[in-house]
């Protein structure tokens, strides 16, 4: 395939946003990113919701077509952009890869959602006033979403829930530490979308506990965060700083 | 790759089983099939949970290597053995398979498992003491599990949650009939692992509603369920009556 025109839909906070600008950023791809506020709902409007009907960031347009779910559209990046390869070539290998992403957006979404939108989001929406937020959740197109705003607006999350979703993500880290003790990567000996998908969640463990990468303690998980987050790939996805790129004025690129 | 020895622990009447047992016969696949019965909960025992954590069937083992997740379980068959292809070989009908794939499991699975888990458990569930309960709970690893089966302990579906359930499965006919209008599968013009994944849920909705696939009201969902439940790979993978198939008896292959 010759190169289409790329244009991404996207936020810099978020998580599986973040995984898409790395998978871009390691095959080469030049692409047009256009921030979708979420603090502002643009990913509850109409127009968006034409884009990716979940009322989710981020998506992908390919000459104007667009493309949905991170992990997929690593993987349509892989498929229509060969080189160089992100997939490993044993087809066991590749069926890890693809539990290991499935993994990190079942379990580990969910847990890094609650402290990144209790930090963002619930400021906000604990003053809105019952019709504020009906009308919100009028606008989001699925119910796991709805409940997540309706506790943003009303029933926060308590510290124990807070804690228990922190462990779930040392607990990504720990299997992290056992899978590079047996190779380089989480997938065997090459680089690949297991360790791109993982990435943006080592990024906001780092955030939320200093020492969960601190390579005396955990030496191959260490090793494989130092290796991870010094490639040129991740350092032009500009997977930074959660608060300050949480701000609504950032915007290193005009999108 | 030569054929290694495959098993496949699975159940007659599961969806994610029947996909796989589908796919299996359309590659011409030889496997061994161990019947894992969910009325005696040996999904969620300790043997079968060191072969698939989350305690669900099917579990594919591939020379003693178990493989779980149906949809990637079938990615993963097409990746081993090649022939016949079942995923489209362009890059954008791949990803729109995945993504159709992932609806399948994330919309109409749950929607299925109401009619079906209230018609196969929730007459057993029902009886149990709160202590029979507590131990049920405690052997299952995940917490959507744990839901449905307090549900069908103590707080049956109601007939709305019913009708909601039976109208997702409407709205995937639906889907079925606008993509069938436009190409002769799901996803374009070969059949794929998108007909294979989809099969079992358009077999169950026939048995819940006889005219969901009536070829007079919709002629080309009609047509393609024509097409799909007479190949013999569909046949050779008896996904059958769901009250015939769920009798405890049940067995026609020793497994």
């Amino acid at each position: 395939m010759s190169q289409p025109e790329l244009t991404l839909y996207h936020s810099w906070i978020s998580s599986a946003s973040r995984k898409v600008r790395f998978c871009l950023a390691e095959k080469g791809l030049a692409y047009k990113p256009l921030k979708v506020s979420l603090a502002k709902f643009e990913h509850h409007s109409d127009w968006y919701k034409k884009l990716n009907p979940s009322g989710v960031v981020p998506a992908l347009m390919v000459d104007g077509v667009p493309y949905v779910e991170s992990n997929f559209i690593n993987e349509f990046l892989d498929d229509a952009f060969p080189a160089p390869p992100l997939r490993p070539t044993d087809a066991a290998e590749i069926h890890d890869m693809r539990v290991w992403s499935k993994y990190i957006d079942d379990i580990c979404l969910p847990a890094i959602q609650k402290h990144n939108w209790m930090m963002n989001y619930h400021p906000m929406a604990r003053a809105w006033t019952d019709e504020q937020l009906e009308e919100r959740l009028a606008a989001i197109p699925t119910e796991n979403r709805r409940q997540v705003w309706y506790r943003m607006a009303r029933d926060p999350y308590t510290d124990e829930e807070l804690q228990t979703a922190l462990n779930i993500l040392l607990d990504m880290r720990d299997k992290i530490e056992a899978r590079t003790k047996r190779a380089a990567w989480i997938v065997g000996d090459a680089f690949s979308l297991a360790d791109i998908n993982a990435a943006p969640y080592a990024k906001r463990l780092e955030e939320l506990d200093a020492g969960a990468f601190d390579c005396a303690n955990f030496p191959n998980a260490g090793a494989w965060w130092q290796a991870v987050s010094t490639r040129p790939g991740f350092i032009a996805a500009k997977i930074e700083s959660f608060v300050e790129q949480g701000k609504p004025d950032y915007d290193p690129v005009g999108g």
